[in-house]
């Protein structure tokens, strides 16, 4: 994990499931953050890091882990939209907040990339992001991660102090 | 395997991807066909057998064994037609003939069972069948099966003689 | 892992293999110590209990996790001996500590259940221990460990505070 | 495999388990036999190469396949002993045949590398050998073989015609 970790910008949400409309990054500031982006189609995404991602809800169950999931599409828009999405979570039986990452003027054919995506400059799915307990991203990485090593990079991260409440 | 197999009904295809319209068991008749219907968002299908169906593709290549998809939807239509399959076979980079298996009247919405499945009762999927060279159902499973079981079947199927050409 | 955990008993061992001859569980006393007993010739440990320990070793070379190894032979004595325990570490790469757990009287003829074994009322093979910062036994498990909990559990016990310097 | 296959030459046995002590390559003549070398020390053996032959001795039950195990120790010899062996074979519930590969003069110090080893040129363990029912190698791979394929070969094997009876 970096030792001189970023803010993690806010995501950009043009949908949510299995959450309300207002979720944002700055709400669940102070609780550690699991951010998975992946798109419903593409095959290490369903056969690898959903899966993991569904083990890490389960093994984090009684701690203050946040799990989000972020359908980040950045091609074939018409195959995956938010209905089929829909029936991917009820399939998988996938229980956490995932939002589909907004485009620019809600218009995928002329702005392909979406916005979260774009902010934390992605470079595809699956990608895997961890925010601290203070809102700064600790981990960003584009593929895959053994369950051991981020079992204990969870843990580090949930050990660390939470942050004095916000003076606003 | 059973002892006393039934011929293999034909399969009903509304639209095939990888293969001409035309494509039958009949035509097949002859080589061994392995054939397995799944659905795209079907998490043991896109986990588990279609990865398998890859494999048995590669691992038998220099045989005359036909490898062949069906698409079998049997609920939420909306999100897994042709055009959804189409980007799902592309991103997993199926190259053998993938079927859709019709419904009566092309109404899933009326009759949400699609023909072949109906034709060969399958329970859900995955569903595995391997067809010997003379059209005979050997093997029908709901669910997966080990690779060393399943690679050793073929192989006795594609070792039993061609049966003499149909006089027709 | 329990609340409210015991102080680990030191181990008994008749040889050392990778540390000098004296080292102690309370010597680590400070150190977070991953423990795991097993046998040269107990399937369960050298097809899963062992790799996971040398991938355990791996993930937190750069942490202060002690992690040592405990041959803890309760049966056939004249196979698992230190001569053809130290082919094993060899072949197997293991660099870590590992105590042979001691038989009374050195007689295993006699007292087939080594003592460390007895100390802690193990099972039998594989077992894992978890040794906190202060001495104190936090998980005990016969059987196997999922790595995403395993990796989460030792990195909440490292994330403790090192207890103040014994008076002594 | 290979197109042009040779004879396979008969083992050289010290000592067997779990069948007579004259039990050769000859006298299965007519059966297809799945040879597996190995080492009970050599990590990839006990982490995938035996538990795949316990695997195909379970899925060919059923038909004449001659599964053998053949202990071929070219280091280490004190610690891996018939008296070890022994302790392996009953630990991993090994009930098909394993022969030990015998030294030159029964004596390892002096000539280390087994003959039989020697006989079939293997660089080293574990070694997988199919034999046909004609007696001829089939199969010689140093290392690990993919399930699939495997069962595939053996049975194509399997499928082919029992040799005439040797007329002597």
């Amino acid at each position: 994990m970096a030792e001189a970790a970023v803010a993690a910008p806010d995501w950009r949400v043009s949908r949510w499931f299995n959450a309300d409309a207002g979720l944002s990054l700055r709400e669940l500031r102070g609780r550690v953050v699991f951010l998975h982006a992946f798109q419903m189609l593409c095959p290490a995404c369903v056969q690898h890091a959903v899966p993991q991602s569904l083990k890490v809800a389960a093994a984090f169950a009684s701690t203050d882990l946040a799990v989000v999931g972020l359908h980040t599409v950045f091609e074939h828009h018409h195959a995956m939209g938010p209905d089929a999405l829909e029936v991917y979570l009820h399939e998988n039986r996938i229980g956490y907040p995932v939002g589909v990452d907004a485009h620019r003027d809600d218009d995928p054919a002329r702005h392909p990339l979406p916005l979260t995506m774009q902010a934390y400059a992605m470079q595809g799915t699956p990608t895997l992001l961890l925010v601290d307990r203070t809102g700064r991203l600790r981990r960003h990485t584009f593929g895959l991660v053994d369950d051991l090593r981020l079992g204990a990079e969870i843990a580090t991260l949930l050990a660390e102090p939470r942050p004095e409440p916000d003076p606003r």
